[in-house]
């Protein structure tokens, strides 16, 4: 029987176009980390899956990981995501790293979902993470860096929003009305739903869930628009470096049970998507719990599949093309001489292949083209004694003979357009 | 309890200098890839194990995978190599690609073994492989790239060996002997074992492991030293193209099943490593086996782990360092100012960082020294007023006041060294 040749579900076959876009995203997310003077980092995709557990969300830890037995009887689980990794990493070389510390990755991520819009089971991510700086400077910064990074893919600000809360002010309501920990966990779940549900409805939801009082003094307390002045503060600090597009949001909850203090998450205003596109927040005390000091932090992760929707849907996606250069085409039995000028071309820093297909000319152009190359180069016996070349440029059809010289030059000026 | 900070058996932890030794082997392996014309491409991590089974090597699938059933019942496999997956990705698309075509990954492949100096579970891997081309133009052109590769890191000839051979031969002479599919496969493993075991010794496993008069044969075969035609030709196309180290082995037996014809290998001649440092050959029978037309095909895969220990063996790792170009040390109370003042640089192209951290300066000058930042930059009340700031160069000690334009042509003059 033929093998399935489909790519296991919720993960991607990334051909050369896909892989176009990806080398575009992660070299925009490379740039701006370095820019903010980040360093780059990555760990093991195996992970105990004692690193996860009570850290991570449950959702994720006990309904979507990829957790098994090894062959040595360790169980292990592939990272759903990347906070507990580098907290880790940082633990363990807690006396000997330089502080502040700024880190990023850029790595893959599984989560057991349904596949569906801007969800995948395999995604990648890209990590931010300060390191040792417990005032809100640290938490601008990462925000600055996030909002840097949305204007780098060409992003306007009236398509996205920047929402910013604190993970203290839910965490004193909820013991003000003496919560328990099942509670909190259904009703944090339930104001993360406020934006897909009807209002009405939604309320309803709290009334279902905690006593009638309770849920009265939560409804109210989340309708309260005024900012207190620790998120206020960096608000402020937000909209003094030019940052619009940020307001303060009660509804704000982030999964991940780390987080202690200020969470934001950028949120796509387009209808259609209407989510978040990504967020972080402030986890002041998970290093501790690795048995080393603790070490304030704040970070956030961004994933790609949702990103690119982002980007499809609000036209920011760059034409991208291949980086081969030419294709040279032979003519006749020239082998060895296209060995050698195909050699001497790569020396001069032009991208080359050579078709060694032995089929039509026609075909060889067709299949240039295909492959979105735009320069084809003709050799045959006579070209190779005159060393003039035709050149062919597959947008245009325009045909030359030329130098080798003057078609690295063209080559070269097409390249920077 | 303390979590456990070590990371994952067989896998690595990859701090900021691991990374700038990863991302100068990833870069060069990406420039000489395009100078080639190949085009990126990557897969998912999770396969279906029948992918794997009978094509990969036995071992391997048998005996080394990470392979288990998923929350929906599928039998999966993190991928111990990538050329069935990219052969599955060909022939997903068999009709609509243009060939030939180049395709070269990089990528994380995973296998259950006992870690080792050069042998880890979780390693990552270039891939290339060039689709479409029957000829040894194809054979030629792969082991071309790969000898390229090696010289891009700065190898010497005298260092290595490129070794060619041929599945076939092996393979004529196992039918001509009418050994049996058990046999061939632990003649295989000893042929591969030559380098590894006194010569006398290792004539000795072959009397065990066959009968006298087809093991005197099969000895006396692989001590023919003559290349028979077909490899000749492979190997004189490369002596013509400048590539002197490379010779017949009929020794070569590259473990994977699927191959079918010329094989290669490249042979780390230092006497401390004396092992095969990557290898790869044509396996045109692959695709056909997924239901579509066949479609002859020659590639290898090189490991970033052996790869290391070679260039370290050789010096040849360079001297790397932190992207980061400046970190702002700030004087008094000049949040504000030093914002702006970071925000300008980063405008100019400059990577930078200030340091929220409220230590003494000379604290913070250490810490800048510890990431291996070479330059910092004091701002004060006084130094914002008058625009002039001054740079520290922490190799050197040497501090002197400049306007920031200066400021920024000293940085990128710096940074070109």
């Amino acid at each position: 029987m033929a093998l399935s040749i489909r790519p296991y579900k919720g993960a991607r076959d990334f051909y050369p176009e896909d892989m176009y876009l990806r080398n575009y995203i992660f070299g925009k997310w490379r740039e701006v980390c370095e820019r903010f003077g980040y360093e780059p980092y990555d760990g093991p995709i195996l992970e105990p899956i004692e690193l996860f557990a009570s850290k991570t969300s449950d959702e994720i830890v006990n309904e979507q990981t990829y957790n098994f037995t090894d062959r040595g009887g360790r169980e292990v689980v592939m990272r759903p995501e990347m906070t507990p990794t580098v907290s880790r990493m940082v633990a363990a070389r807690r006396q000997e790293l330089a502080y502040p510390l700024r880190l990023y990755s850029i790595v893959n991520c599984f989560r057991y979902e349904r596949p569906q819009k801007g969800r995948l089971r395999e995604f990648w991510q890209l990590n931010v993470d300060l390191f040792g700086v417990e005032g809100a400077e640290a938490d601008v910064e990462v925000i600055q860096l996030a909002d840097t990074i949305m204007k780098a893919f060409g992003a306007q600000r009236s398509t996205y929003e920047i929402r910013i809360s604190s993970k203290k002010l839910i965490n004193a309501i909820f013991d003000e009305l003496s919560l328990s920990e099942d509670e909190r966990k259904v009703l944090l779940l339930l104001i993360d739903k406020k934006e897909k549900i009807e209002l009405i409805e939604w309320e309803q939801l709290f009334y279902e869930a905690i006593d009638k009082e309770k849920a009265e003094r939560l409804i109210a307390y989340l309708k309260e628009e005024k900012a207190p002045e620790e998120v206020q503060k960096v608000l402020d600090k937000l909209s003094d470096s030019g940052i619009s597009n940020v307001s303060f949001s009660r509804y704000l909850s982030r999964g991940f049970q780390y987080y202690t203090d200020i969470v934001f998450e950028v949120f796509d205003k387009n209808p259609e998507n209407n989510r978040s596109l990504f967020g972080g927040g402030r986890y002041d005390g998970l290093i501790g719990q690795m048995g080393v000091e603790p070490l304030p932090t704040v970070g956030f992760g961004m994933g790609d599949v949702t990103l690119i929707e982002y980007l499809k849907s609000n036209n920011l996606v760059p034409n991208l093309k291949t980086k081969t250069d030419i294709i040279l085409v032979p003519v006749g039995d020239v082998y060895e001489k296209i060995q050698k000028l195909a050699s001497d071309l790569r020396q001069m820093g032009v991208n080359v292949a050579a078709d060694f297909s032995n089929r039509k000319i026609d075909k060889q152009i067709k299949a240039a083209a295909k492959q979105g190359v735009v320069y084809t180069l003709f050799v045959g016996k006579n070209e190779l004694a005159d060393e003039q070349y035709t050149l062919k440029n597959l947008l245009t059809g325009h045909e030359e003979k030329h130098s080798l010289q003057r078609i690295v030059s063209i080559i070269k000026d097409y390249r920077k357009k």
